[in-house]
């Protein structure tokens, strides 16, 4: 019989712990340590459950080597179940520096993102979050602390974090094999032909193929587009055109029919809900804050907006898609798209601010002034949660974690213009393997686009000079995909004829 | 009760006589002109007959001034028909120069297309076709010639060029204030706004549509391919993909099936038929000469491809499309459009000279020096015939004939790669208002494609470094353009929502 802790077994490859008041009774301050310690409620019953996981300990102290450490787990029965124990006197770092957990993973060779961090208070829950680790409150009851967290279904952040993969080239190889066996002259279709080598590697067959095709189009207010006017529009369309493209009426809605792609709209976090019906509420919350003033999201609405973008993609592809468009709605993202790319490819900001939906020359400089401010803060800022905090939007970070989860279920994703391509470069920020399951569906006239595709090293399938967003330029991709797709598989053979 | 010959009043503005054995009895050279001239057969019906189209009399003479030769017409009842009269003697020019039907067509403020000549002998013939009117031979009875003439279905070709119109800019302006008042930032659909606009001008409609869409694959060979290997590919490839493209298992029929175009599959001048069914045979003749030593068709051979081309435009154009896709298949027909490029664009021709489906170094050296010598060769000739008849191939020409013909109807085509590019420049060079029903669907890798797009001021849909040829550009732009005309035809109005 299968119990609630084989689940950690499952998802995990190792737990490692805190000791004080998780594994044994923690000692007041300045009391001494007793010789024979008293083990937590529901210990026992946890190390004999955690059959197959590896087990590790991390506990802060300043007045205890890790000998020490490893004698008082064994004085309860515990040292001979961790492979790996450390004090943090013997480092010099203490949680929430998450450097010793970091040390943790490195030495026991595990990818941080595979570990469970178990402990009694917020120091630990910081460390854990920071070094990249899953975390669980200890809690009075050991037991009780991890069935409860085994039974909450798994982040879907988390689960696309932890299977991302690397497409397998081996099956592009395979596949240029067979296309150049085509009737036709190799190579004759041109960038046709790198892009479903692509495909087949996501996809890892030797059969690409675009359908059915899925999409989802994020849609998020920026607050600073609701005070400082870096859009001819106000925030309020943001919320119109979710309520549109849901309605059928909005240029991807009517593209997205054309190609026969099922389109999702979803509100990550409009100031106001869109109007009418059709569109799916998975609101963070309503709008970020003026980032002109402050942070636009905390790290916890960051990783909210991740999970979101992640469940999407599991929903869109276990209800059958083979490949994910990407689009947004958000009156003032290419402000946020702007600074992202500057900072994630390291450009001259003014360079990559563009016009955006069509903005006056006074505005423009507005912006820029802007963006360039941000850029110059967020120089050297090495975590990506923390740049996606301070400059948001909730739609560009979906994107990004609808990207990483479909890396990890092995789906291609077409990115629209230049606020997809800014959630593309986040994604790699954060999970880098994931953008090898991107397809650049069009270059758009935005001057950070041309960068950002570069920095990706994606070509574009379209280049029409398009900037509307909402997806319209993966939709537009599909079809020209699908023929390609068609092609490989029914094409005659040169052998065939000669 | 409507006669044959209301026929020709239907079909043309003037028709302009031969005197000398077409209106009257020929005296021998030498012999005195008699004061009182015997009437051809059936010259008096005719004129009875002919009631709404206006009249013109053009003869050669070196011993009749235009006042003696409008006096000759007056001894047998004639002058008062005649608007206008020309003895060759006054202006020192004569048949077969087309000069004095030229000034004939001038001075009556009249197309030459819209003109019928009426003559005894070739060298009228020969005047009437360099000056670009119809013919008529006189015969021994000028009632029956013009019964049998008016009998016979006129030439689609013929009425291509005449019909030929200019799109209708006004609807382009009108659909540009549409879009910008459609729920999306003006201008943001970028290049596809500039497309639809052009196909509203040529559809003269505010709903621009690409459905149904049709498109033709024509197909022939080039005798230079069989003796000279400029290609890597055997002739006998030709009619191989023609028969697999009708079978539906060539990219371009597989394009097509994906992006719903009707596509039809014709043979005008493979040098064995097709394989296979599913293929319509219009051969004008079994594959061109080796251009290396003679012409490669006649220019009878060039007017029956153009007229192949044009009917099929009729044809298609009568089954429902509203958009024509154009694509070839010729094993060596990159050589013939280096030259045809070359020469209309006025291009060095080694630059413009590429590998076509993938030819060795020495391959391309041979294929540039012949390219080079035939452009020299051409460099001055103003007859488009001319050249196409010294180059071919049939494909090249029937492709020329169906853009004239759907410039005529008043429905768009898109182009495919080099070769198509090829045939659009040679359709200017005939008709030059032509171009401007043309779409580029593509823009091929070979070097020709750039030059080409720019001398025709187009702007490609899509450019994916392709040079498969058999229209595969033009269908992958369909879809595209389809979305464009849905979304401006469906999408929601800013006025609706603000």
């Amino acid at each position: 019989v299968r119990t609630l802790l084989d689940r950690i077994s499952d998802r995990y490859e190792a737990v490692l712990f805190d000791v004080g008041n998780t594994l044994v009774k923690q000692v007041m301050t300045g009391e001494p340590v007793p010789s024979s310690p008293e083990l937590m409620p529901g210990v026992k019953e946890v190390m004999s459950a955690l059959g197959s996981v590896r087990l590790g300990a991390v506990s802060n102290t300043t007045s205890m080597s890790t000998a020490e450490l490893s004698g008082h787990l064994e004085a309860v029965g515990l040292s001979s179940g961790f492979e790996f124990v450390l004090a943090t006197a013997d480092i010099g770092r203490h949680k929430p520096d998450p450097f010793p957990l970091e040390l943790a993973a490195d030495k026991m060779g595990i990818d941080p993102s595979a570990i469970l961090y178990v402990g009694d208070n917020e120091s630990d829950k910081f460390a854990a979050e920071a070094a990249g680790m899953d975390f669980c409150y200890s809690g009075p009851d050991l037991l009780l602390a991890l069935e409860r967290f085994s039974a909450e279904p798994m982040d879907p952040w988390r689960r696309a974090v932890r299977g991302v993969r690397t497409p397998d080239v081996s099956f592009a190889e395979q596949l240029r094999t067979h296309l150049d066996g085509l009737v036709k002259p190799p190579g004759s279709l041109g960038r046709l032909e790198d892009a479903i080598c692509r495909l087949a590697a996501i996809q890892r067959t030797l059969s690409p193929t675009v359908d059915p095709a899925g999409g989802a189009v994020f849609c998020a207010d920026h607050g600073v587009a609701e005070d400082d006017h870096v859009s001819p529009w106000p925030q309020s369309i943001s919320a119109t055109m979710a309520g549109l493209i849901a309605a059928g009426s909005a240029a991807s809605s009517l593209f997205a029919r054309t190609a026969d792609v099922y389109l999702e709209v979803i509100d990550v976090g409009l100031a106001q809900g869109p109007t009418g019906t059709g569109c799916r509420t998975e609101s963070v919350k309503a709008g970020t804050a003026n980032i002109r003033h402050e942070p636009a999201l905390t790290a916890d609405d960051v990783r909210a907006a991740l999970s979101v973008g992640a469940s999407t993609a599991e929903r869109l592809t276990a209800g059958g898609s083979q490949l994910l468009c990407v689009g947004e709605v958000g009156i003032g993202n290419t402000t946020a798209s702007a600074i992202l790319i500057s900072h994630f490819c390291g450009l001259e900001p003014r360079s990559a601010t563009g016009r955006g939906s069509g903005i006056d020359d006074a505005t423009l400089l507005r912006k820029q002034e802007l963006v360039a401010r941000i850029v110059e803060e967020l120089r050297g800022e090495r975590d990506p949660i923390a740049v996606a905090a301070r400059v948001g939007g909730l739609e560009i970070i979906a994107i990004a974690g609808l990207i990483v989860s479909a890396a990890a279920i092995g789906v291609p994703v077409v990115l629209d213009g230049v606020t997809t391509q800014a959630a593309a470069l986040l994604a790699r920020a954060l999970v880098p393997e994931s953008v090898h399951s991107c397809i650049a569906g069009h270059r758009s006239s935005e001057p950070a686009s041309r960068h950002a595709l570069e920095h990706l090293a994606l070509e574009p399938v379209i280049d029409l000079d398009m900037r509307l967003g909402e997806g319209t330029g993966a939709l537009l991709a599909v079809p020209i995909l699908r023929a390609a797709c068609r092609a490989s598989a029914e094409m005659a053979k040169l052998s065939d004829i000669i």
